[in-house]
């Protein structure tokens, strides 16, 4: 046992309804000795993402819950201290799934979510949390694999503002769609899409119609939607999908915290007289094709055509007030928080 | 004008809520004199399918709605009696969209719903609005194309004694499944699913639990869902679909009646989860390949394999009541009302 101690955000109770701060607690505990082709990486940055939600409720869905006690599961970026692990050396750079704690011990295998792996020199080292990590490839596969746009198509997406739909936004202007409007929550966010991002107009889900807005913006219709929010939003599209639209379902916030299932898409027979799609993926199941997506995605960042933005908190007593940021549309861009400095 | 007299039935208010044999009136006018190039056809059946629920509404949709005034707008079988016209002699059957009336003109050009057109001999002229007809199409194109099965899939069809569910489970068995489940209203209709067409089982919505039943029968998941019915059905579905499952979207006759929106599939982020997808279709893009599916199913239906099944109500003055029959569960198969004997 080193004298190291690691502090761990664990799953306190099963959250009803909205998660709260008091749904986690904070334990200190040693940090272990090292086994044998083991390292020990300090945690840098935790990754927050809606999806986390679902992972706290005890139902059955791609990934087994959060088991209560156990430290909650996240993305992370960190810097090995210590190895006995030939392939990874201390003070290398490495991305995995180590969760909110301080420390985390890994062997370099394979694991449910992927395997820790060294971070690519020359990058900020968050980044790989971010545009160039599994927020940048849910939005690549699903707006390009899912949503098979066409040249001069007409692109929607909702929760615009967030981490991947910034970037899904992007995708769609880089690949050629004629128009692509970004649904969003407030002016600033709003600004930051038409005058930063490059999206051709922004929809303010909070104080105007939206699907009066939709007509406006999309005349001829929606050729792709991509769906981060579901709810009200999602049927407002679906009253202005294009003949043969597309509908990728990347994710539904609104509904994510509520203690009963709410209405579905009340306008979801629109399908059938539009003659529309609507599928929904997870981006696990397109990993054997990151490294090439990866590849074009840093072109994109480095050309500057792509924009990465994060939202960057601190301190690691703040981490479940920062994935409630998530739920209360506070984030622009990805949602991080910054644990420590680079120790070496 | 000549001295013979039409019966019509018209649309006389739009209907609220359930659609009642009091929204349509019957009239009579003399059938006028023929112009050139048109003929006189006899009407001897019409054709009833939920869809003309939706043309009564004055929203926009994939047709425009029937006016209040107009003659029910409905598939109808019958017979030549005068022809101005070279290709329509008297005494051919022809098929055609001429509607809730004992007689139609036609000049033989194509209209919104499709060109009158001569009835092949050697089968029963009405199974043209069956098996044979725009049912038998939307089956073969929904399951097929839309749905696109594979040989071993697990398939389960909504409405399954319907006039296109029962065509639907039929071609999946046909095709290769390696299972097919019907949903339906009650004994007798899931006893002639598996006994006379063919299903492997069926379920009875009134009676049991579509949820249970559908993880019983289809443990390893529903590969493709053909749903003619939404509403809890669907949702019922969705949590037994397999990962990479296809929902095609035919209909939705559990709202067609219904005042306010009801809720949509609650249970749609499965679609998330389990990585499937949803896609509704209209059969009137698929007529540039109705001749070679007609053949298809006639060969079927020849070789014993596909069996069709009428419900043939009689006498012109039921034509309001046995709409009616579609949405009160009745009608098992196609629902067509028999309205005069062939008079030539």
């Amino acid at each position: 046992m080193s004298n190291r101690m690691n502090g761990q955000w664990r799953l306190k109770s099963r959250p009803i309804g909205m998660v709260k701060e008091s749904d986690f607690e904070y334990v200190e505990e040693p940090v272990p000795e090292l086994g044998d082709n083991e390292f020990l990486i300090r945690n840098l940055y935790f990754a927050f993402e809606p999806a986390m939600r679902g992972w706290l409720n005890d139902v059955k869905s791609y990934v087994p819950p959060v088991e209560i006690g156990e430290v909650m599961r996240a993305g992370t970026v960190g810097q090995v201290v210590e190895s006995n692990n030939p392939d990874f050396s201390p003070g290398d750079f490495v991305q995995g799934q180590l969760g909110w704690q301080e420390y985390g011990i890994n062997d370099g295998k394979p694991s449910m979510m992927g395997a820790v792996s060294k971070i690519p020199e020359g990058i900020p080292p968050y980044l790989v949390l971010s545009a160039l990590g599994g927020t940048g490839l849910t939005a690549y596969f699903g707006l390009l694999d899912v949503g098979k746009p066409k040249e001069g198509d007409v692109i929607v997406v909702s929760g615009a503002a967030g981490a991947t739909g910034s970037v899904a936004g992007q995708i769609a202007r880089i690949n050629g769609a004629s128009k692509v409007v970004g649904i969003a929550g407030g002016p600033e966010k709003c600004a930051w899409l038409t005058d930063e991002l490059g999206f051709d107009a922004a929809i303010d889900y909070k104080s105007e119609d939206v699907t009066a807005r939709l007509a406006e913006e999309c005349p001829k219709g929606i050729n792709v939607f991509f769906d981060n929010v579901g709810g009200d939003i999602l049927d407002s599209a679906l009253l202005n999908m294009a003949q043969n639209g597309r509908i990728v379902l990347c994710g539904g916030i609104s509904s994510y915290n509520e203690q009963e299932l709410p209405s579905g898409p009340r306008n979801y027979m629109q399908l059938v007289i539009r003659r529309c799609t609507m599928e929904g993926f997870i981006v696990i199941d397109y990993l054997h094709k990151a490294a090439d997506a990866i590849k074009v995605l840093s072109e994109w960042i480095e050309s500057g055509e792509l924009k990465h933005g994060e939202d960057i908190q601190e301190g690691i007593e703040n981490t479940p007030k920062t994935f409630l940021r998530l739920f209360q549309g506070k984030n622009k861009g990805k949602q991080l928080l910054k644990i420590a400095e680079p120790p070496l």
